[in-house]
């Protein structure tokens, strides 16, 4: 197929029309972050083989706000932000496969294409939602400051219905952002079969995770998280029994690929 | 992999959360077309093998805007009707495989997350966008009626460019609404690896067609399409040369499944 | 004034940036019509002097779904349909003004910024939101006749809340769509000054209808009907103590101005 | 009328449902700007009267572009961010009344209905649109800096069709952010009257400026700047003859009301 260029869907003879550029993929941005513990059962549940609960800490949560700006290597994506700029609300907690643990986001939640077919890339299974999430600013009074007080807000809403929100309020500097999205992913990719009733025509446990990551000083303080119900959604599954902290933290991140931890073809 | 249901992701214990339900799938809703002929050596270059232009009349393209209503079997989406209900427009020609001639769709724009992922299973190439249709209507001045001098529009944006617009002035009955998109379509499902540089991880060709058609009767008449340059986009590329015919219709379909003609398999 | 043009602002010299044409306005839609009876002390608290509550069944509310396709007399909205098309959900009570029962839409949203400038020209109170009801279709199994047990659905949610859901079941035919919003409208025109603490610059109260209706067989049958809570919204507040019966009718109306029943000036 | 409470519709008993709070009203965002003259008598078609040409330099045009979080005075919309973020780009340009230099904006989308609603209160023309603005940030090559070589660009459209694309590159520190919009505005406000042929509603030309600015440093630069027609905005009109200097400031301000400088009233 050299005749067809573009790293993903639609394929052209130049490229030029592909939903995504080839990696690497640069994200600047800020991140909400509320720590929480459920039952270990309901983050069982989500665990699909061949993952096994993290060894400790199993009900650890991170429900996780993140208002990006992104490119590919040209960075043209920043001189037309509507195809560089979307946010996002996702969960996530920890897993284990031979031995090391990993991280794995369970719900994701995106507001635009390109952050969709990344999320196919790299195995985050992402729908479309609003998500907002209060903006520090340095000047008036219609903005918090990153410091002791400063009072962030993130909601998330999918086909009309609110889903979550949180309210943190930072109280010191923090050594990390949190320890529940501080591995590497371990994602499954799945693509159902065109032919009713066969197998998967894609099925791979890959671990994910940025190249790298240049960040400010890390913020943490309390929180408060609500989740509620939905008919299409079971985020409210992950029901909050405790908080452990909320955070704050902005970062510059590189992700240039993963690799596939284990893969299922299905002969033909 | 028992433990986790649904069709799509993200995959649960209850499969509740799936973007999507299994086929059948159901479409009721209103097709707006316009036939016209491009360079032929336009169309090929978006077929890549292993297809060949269609043997006769290959510089033959339909753009199509389709309001639908949409469920699973269950029907439960119509009762919260922003689960069913989404506009697209999509670009289709013809190719050959195997001595057989298909349609192909090279671009489409739907405007939910439930359409695109419905594409990725079926091989439309979807991206977002914003897609409008004049709405016939039996009462009041503020709508065609499907009849002789009926005039209807059909305008796609993405990203805020307008892409194409349409005008269809409905003349006459029509034994159908057009031949570029009657057969059933020539699909790639095409997925990157996680890993750079590797293979694609998916890489199929497949048939896909509606199991059912239930439909009204076709109306044909003149049409004028005028498509515009973006930097994302190549739609533009299939410039009119010659405009063929517009049709209107309103169908019922069911999509139920399609077929794998061919595979790439790639070790691991 | 009169160089600059244009019913509606922006003015300009050719008015060609009006948000609005000049009435007339047409409109062709489909209204999804839930009627029920909340606490009389609660309507009678959204009824601002002059105005009483109704002589009979003063507890009477129909929350009202539309589908609209509109446009001005040129009709040129009807080939951008963008410029067309939209939907709105709204509260609409009874009351008394003059010894004459008017009808009085207390709570509106709309997803277009054309009708909510149509709204502050008839005295709706317009805001944004995301309105869904499920459409009819002649064909396939996506989508409900206009016929006995044909079930359709509305919904509105506001800032990422769901506010209402409705479910309508038809039945048999009927003489009318209800009785709730049969009247014309009594409607204030309100704009706060620009000047803090001033009286409101415009405080008009009005009167609304339609001078024309061309309309389809109306339906009948049974109704749900949920009503959330919002911290930024009272529609909850009209709670649901008793359903009358929910309606389906397509109309084509046309409207072409009002009359101002009192107005208040404030000189200066 | 004082048991209805609410400073904007829809007023309630309580005034929780108001679109807006009473001022003064609070912003915090980031404005870039493109300063350029054009055809001074294209400035002068756009003047109502009472309002004359600026004395000098009658043909500079400042295109800014504003990612605002704007809350009232309780900021409680800080905590729920989808009631206090917004974007805009207004066309302003400058104008005399009185022998007193104002500006005024000429054309400006936004893209809530809250910003929408404060327009209407301040006088500024404010229809719905898309608008994009490249975001500075501290970390990560997805975005620029605020310092030299940094590259911004804006982005509008409306009803899908791209109205205006700004690319700015900052080269050094400035006094000003431009010199257009420098100025308290001088704004109509326009209502017309619900009766067919009647004079306007409300009528008046006001004067409204911030109540307090605390900024940061303006940074100056080139800049580029493209206008497209669109068949329902005049924006293009006024063309980009010469580009004077693009610029780039995050501000924190107040509105707190503004002045009645003449009204007519149109007595019944």
């Amino acid at each position: 197929m050299s005749e067809m260029a573009g790293y993903f869907y639609p394929r052209t003879a130049s490229g030029r029309s592909s939903l995504l550029p080839a990696p690497p993929w640069y994200y600047s941005g800020d991140l909400l972050t509320v720590e929480y513990r459920t039952d270990p059962a309901r983050v069982r549940r989500l665990l699909p083989p061949p993952l096994e609960p993290a060894p400790d800490d199993p009900g650890a949560v991170a429900l996780i706000w993140a208002d990006w700006q992104s490119c590919g290597a040209s960075g043209e994506e920043l001189l037309d932000p509507v195809r560089a700029q979307y946010r996002e609300c996702f969960a996530v907690v920890r897993c284990r496969f031979e031995d090391t643990v990993y991280s794995r986001c369970v719900f994701i939640w995106v507001d635009t294409d390109f952050a969709l077919a990344r999320g196919l890339v790299q195995g985050y299974p992402k729908k479309l939602g609003s998500i907002h999430q209060t903006r520090p600013h340095p000047f008036g009074r219609a903005a918090p400051r990153i410091a002791p007080g400063g009072t962030f807000a993130g909601t998330l809403s999918a086909s009309g219905r609110r889903l979550a929100q949180a309210v943190v309020t930072l109280r010191e500097e923090s050594a990390s952002s949190g320890f529940v999205n501080a591995h590497p992913m371990a994602h499954h990719r799945w693509m159902p079969s065109v032919e009713k009733g066969a197998p998967d025509a894609l099925s791979e446990l890959i671990a994910s995770g940025t190249a790298s990551v240049e960040a400010g000083q890390a913020w943490c303080g309390d929180a408060t998280l609500q989740l509620f119900e939905s008919p299409t959604e079971e985020l409210a599954d992950l029901e909050v029994r405790e908080i452990i902290a909320g955070y704050y933290r902005q970062v510059g991140v590189t992700w240039d690929g993963g690799t596939v931890l284990a893969s299922a073809l299905w002969p033909r």
